[in-house]
């Protein structure tokens, strides 16, 4: 069993046999298992850390835009702190580069990266870099929040909210592999805007219990939210918020939305749960789609018809070809 | 110019450019440039934070014991904060890992990684996993300290001391890869003990002035500190500590000793310049070395003979073939 290879055992699995392994020692609030590390140093408040790998051939191709790679390796990360209603502060960056790359690569990367800092004034400290015959990029962010919204607080009970339109950064991915012309959908693939001030709004709110960012899909980081409450959902799709160009990209093309939004990552929009009052207090649209519910399992509901949805999220560790 | 390739560039000159670049904004104390990042939270101590990137055929080979591989992952992290004389605290793990790996591989190097993090109390609380054609794995951890030592603190008239014996680990990368018995030397290149408590001891006497570990080699590594404090430093070649295990291997082999202590990387040594009670107030073995001079340069002094090294250190970044 031990000589199971990696690639079939999954990324999901592998980082729950690293969870249990992992000692929990003095200082640590949350440790592996949520999209940040919850940790205290003294009297701090508590700090968030978590790092984020991009991988050239899983997380993206090889002749990427530079600066878009930049924006999202840091978006990734501050999207985490968002994840748990904190701030981010500061940065590091290791980066394992093919000596072949030129400096205006380098330079690019650093600009998108840059460019997304400025916007949150997050400093980039330090990090490592080495050659290498890919690239891979390690984004590590240190944030902090005074109470930071866990993965594991949902209710039975609780509605279930996103900050924004679903699918669109798949619809993105779509058009750019068939050449098609859906600039805002490509935009969102390319750059996504991780919800730092919408996140540390939200977490500000005492009803809100459990949230997430929504970076493998929406019924992949839900199930990750039920898990860690010991709860199920119901999600109500025709509450699912699409957008303009989603929807016309699918009509288009014959496709269904919903799969894009169920099952398409890189959104990075934040999903929450919390009382229904909660929607009130909040300063920019949300969406209300669905609720916790004690039957575990993620049921798509409409009208008096419900199914179950099977977990089809994207994992960054499986068996190729 | 903006066309050149990166490895014609080199890491450091790289790190140097990003170094220009990265905007210190608020809390930043140290930025980018010394073994860790010295940040603020609040009211909080000072915070250390670094990362290593560790690349399959770079800096390891692909058939490295596993368990050598998480040691030692950790233990160039655990470096950085001693060499601040921090405490560690908490550590993040990314893996990229081939998908062809056993679980059984995963499993020793975390055991190797385990091992070292219990001797110093460090939890794991976080990374983040992929596939990938090479293993690379990227070590960040998370310290404190009271009153960093930095790089740039040296003044003329410093002593120079290390730690302890310098030159072994790259005389164990030698016996291993000529295939000679010196099982003391492989262990410290398979197994290096990050000097910890020491660095935590040397950080606290207030007649301490600059500290690095040896990562790269005497030579570039005291490089770093003579640069960052815009100094100079004379070296007695017949004072550098050499292990009795290290002298036989180059006498057998007809090599120089003092190579290998000034340009074998990894040993993990501290190296620290001071007033010179300071060796009076440490409990361990220190040696003094040289001291710190004005004229900018490396230079080795034998009785009346005086040669400025040229630097030699590795670096991580270079083209190849």
């Amino acid at each position: 069993m031990n000589k199971k290879e990696l690639g079939e055992i999954g990324e999901i699995k592998l980082i729950e046999k690293i969870r249990k392994r992992a000692k929990k020692r003095q200082g640590v609030i949350v440790g592996i298992g949520d999209d940040c590390a919850v940790l205290r140093v003294g009297d701090s408040d508590n700090l968030l850390l978590t790092s984020d790998l991009l991988v050239e051939g899983v997380h993206f191709y090889p002749n990427v835009n530079p600066r878009y790679l930049g924006w999202k390796a840091l978006a990734v990360s501050l999207s985490d702190i968002s994840a748990m209603g904190g701030k981010p502060l500061f940065s590091l960056l290791s980066l394992s580069l093919p000596s072949h790359l030129s400096e205006k690569w380098l330079n690019d990367f650093l600009s998108g990266w840059e460019e997304l800092a400025e916007i949150f004034d997050v400093s980039l400290v330090g990090g490592d870099m080495s050659e290498g015959e890919r690239i891979a990029i390690d984004s590590i962010v240190l944030g902090k929040a005074k109470s930071p919204i866990l993965r594991s607080g949902a209710k039975v009970g609780d509605k279930i909210f996103v900050t924004g339109y679903l699918g669109d950064s798949a619809g993105g991915l779509f058009s750019l592999q068939e050449g098609l012309d859906f600039p805002s959908l490509i935009t969102k693939h390319n750059k996504p805007f991780p919800r730092v001030k919408e996140g540390m709004e939200i977490g500000r709110i005492p009803g809100v219990r459990s949230m997430i960012d929504i970076s493998d899909g929406l019924a992949s980081d839900l199930k990750h939210i039920c898990d860690e409450s010991g709860k199920g959902a119901i999600i109500f799709p025709d509450k699912i918020p699409l957008s303009p160009d989603l929807l016309s990209l699918c009509q288009s093309q014959n496709l269904s939305p919903l799969d894009f939004a169920l099952f398409g990552g890189e959104d990075y929009e934040l999903l929450f749960t919390g009382e229904s009052w909660v929607k009130e207090k909040i300063s920019f649209p949300i969406y209300e789609i669905g609720e916790i519910v004690e039957e575990k399992g993620i049921w798509l509901v409409e009208g008096d018809k419900r199914r179950k949805l099977a977990r089809k999220g994207f994992e960054h560790f499986r068996k190729r070809g």
